[in-house]
């Protein structure tokens, strides 16, 4: 019958979710770790390149991908992903605390100017001597890949060491949101000048340059745009959009909506749907309903998202990450001493913190988590690099994170508990 | 750039769910009707056959559907309408009362197979004698159209008047819940039946009886099984299936998922996934976390249900509707006649109800909702019913609905308030 084909969209669907809470509980419970490392995990597990290549049908667990619409590999799964990863990034804009972010500006800003610099540069370099045939878009999306800092992991794990309220909390959460704007901004000019080199435009470095600042002017002027309108003005958001949903209650599955069409609105000028999502969560987070937003769109949000991570891993090619294993862990070294040099130098010298508090943000800002992944399979996605690299990123993706409490915790000792 | 078919299932996406809401919210406030109506219409609206044909692209507004996986109209969006309509039949069952359900059984459930048959026969013979081309699986359908009774919509009529906690009220609600239950053990018998005939195989009135019954014992056991173990062993749910993840706060996100393994797996007994996924709520509706799961999945479905009722209005062919729209009339006639004298009669005689109340419980079961379209888009979408058809069996499920708040008042009116 024509309807089991859905039947079997229905049971992937099931068991991507039932993967990513069991192997996710997994983790948190017994190996101490946030659950994403296990819905990651649960993904490569699950994945066509492993179990899924045991089922023997197309759509389950496997990814089905068929030519459509003028792409030659549509596959289906990747909207369910997209839709899952533009209500995680809404939900992180809509709990962002905007006002504390524009307090603690400079010196969060610069720390992640800091360790966005020497990342990006090492990850460009060692794909570039090591891997000259990936070619400009290969070495610069790697670059980009090592940027990110993944705020959800930094937040969970100052939370449960109880130092969240601490100066270095502190500025490590706004260094934290600040690198995500710019990683995105990062991201779009890579995903820009690779749509450039890939249509056969003449690449020169003049051109480069402009559309690169072409793109980073537009997509800060949007992004600052928006964040305006939600600080200026959520009075009238409150009460010309939220106000007329308020008597039945959908008013926060309306700014979810919104979210969704702000997500497409960005890619008009070459923005990722993700910054689009996350703008219109800080928009809707200055406004006095939320508490309500939060509330109503969490659950959404611990439903759906899981999906995004286990996809990620279900992409990881297990036999072709081996042979990309040595510069996974190359670039894994320079991930983690990239960011730490990057974020340490601003926060000693700017922010006058001791040897101690400034080693503490470097470390906080390691890991690379969900923002690496979206960077990866950007990457993969618009093929500007192939499976190996893209193992390699999700690697470190992982690795970045998972190492961080074990380095986190001598230092985050020495230090006194809430003192801000 | 590839990236891009994405980005127009995302504008898609959250197009159909701010038409969903704006129009939604037009209806309840302004003409006092339910949300569900608004959805419908607004899906009428922008659905490929008006708005979309304007848009001139295969994504947005419109279907896209390809020729993949063997099937001739493979439709993306159906994928996210299953999701949908999963999550709301799995809420629905959380939120029965299964108890005292089981109290009011014997009324509820004669009113409900009264309410099946006059329907159910009226809707055959209606269809054979104008359509006699359209044959068995065409006339079976349109009678399993009929046969729906909507809970939402029941129940919301009865709250806005202060009415549920009637003795008219309960029994309309356990009616429409066994109504539910029938109904879809009919839907499955008669997608079987007409799978049966479209794979050519000989059709004797003895096998298709042998095989009603065989599915009809199937999927009466299965749910049956479902049920009884969460009314026996819900202790046993709660401790070793969600415990695990009450640490984490995930238990009611794990039932949902739950919900879509059952679904699937009903699928697997020629019952339709909708079953699955009601029975599964009805199975989580008797543990000690219910509140918390419909706390916690409510926000699920009311962001995302939507979808499935815009995505049923924006397959109504409106110029095809026209020349069917005799037809159509007719059949409302039939849904509200057939409905009334169905429930009447058990109400009065088994019952012992007065003619005020037992009009009123007629009435009450006359809406076919959200369950009647299921049905048409079900037989729709497996080739049994063509979309004159389709669009007469949606006509009379939401003229159905929109005529009932007006017949019901004055009756109600008559009735003591909340004398249970």
């Amino acid at each position: 019958m024509e309807l089991s084909i859905y039947y079997k969209f229905i049971l992937t669907f099931a068991l991507v979710l039932i993967a990513a809470r069991i192997v996710g509980e997994l983790f948190e419970r017994y190996l101490k770790q946030p659950p994403v490392l296990g819905e990651l995990i649960a993904g490569v597990i699950i994945g066509p390149y492993a179990l899924g290549a045991f089922v023997n049908d197309p759509v389950i667990l496997n990814f089905a991908t068929i030519s459509a619409f003028g792409v030659e590999h549509f596959n289906m799964m990747e909207v369910i992903s997209e839709i899952a990863v533009v209500v995680l990034l809404f939900v992180a804009g809509v709990e962002t605390d905007v006002k504390a972010f524009m307090r603690q500006g400079v010196t969060g800003a610069l720390v992640a100017v800091g360790g966005v610099i020497f990342p990006f540069v090492l990850g460009y370099v060692i794909t570039w001597l090591i891997y000259p045939e990936e070619g400009l878009c290969g070495w610069l999306f790697m670059g980009a890949v090592l940027t990110a800092t993944s705020i959800g992991i930094t937040v969970r794990i100052l939370m449960e060491m109880g130092k969240l309220q601490t100066k270095e909390g502190t500025t490590i959460l706004v260094g934290a949101v600040v690198d995500d704007i710019i990683g995105i901004v990062i991201l779009s000019v890579v995903v820009s000048i690779s749509g450039m080199l890939k249509s056969g435009e003449t690449i020169s470095g003049g051109a480069i340059a402009i559309d690169a600042i072409k793109i980073v002017v537009i997509g800060f002027a949007v992004w600052f745009a928006l964040l305006m309108i939600g600080v200026k003005f959520h009075r009238y958001i409150s009460r010309f959009i939220l106000g007329p949903f308020k008597r039945s209650a959908t008013a926060p599955i309306f700014t979810l909506i919104i979210g969704f069409i702000i997500a497409w609105a960005v890619t008009k000028v070459s923005l990722h749907p993700v910054v689009g999502a996350y703008v219109a969560g800080l928009m809707f987070s200055t406004c006095a309903e939320r508490e309500e937003i939060i509330e109503r769109t969490r659950p959404i949000m611990m439903f759906i998202s899981p999906f995004f991570f286990v996809y990620c891993g279900m992409q990881v090619n297990v036999p072709e990450l081996l042979p990309g294993i040595g510069i996974a862990i190359l670039l894994l070294v320079a991930a983690i001493v990239g960011k730490m040099i990057g974020c340490y130098i601003p926060a000693k010298l700017q922010g006058k913190l001791s040897h101690n508090s400034a080693l503490v943000i470097g470390i906080g800002m390691v890991p690379r988590g969900e923002v690496g992944l979206i960077v990866a399979s950007v990457g993969l996605l618009s093929g500007a690099i192939g499976s190996m690299l893209y193992g390699a990123a999700v690697f470190v993706s992982l690795m970045s994170t998972l190492v961080v409490p074990a380095m986190l915790k001598p230092f985050l000792k020495k230090m006194p508990s809430q003192n801000t």
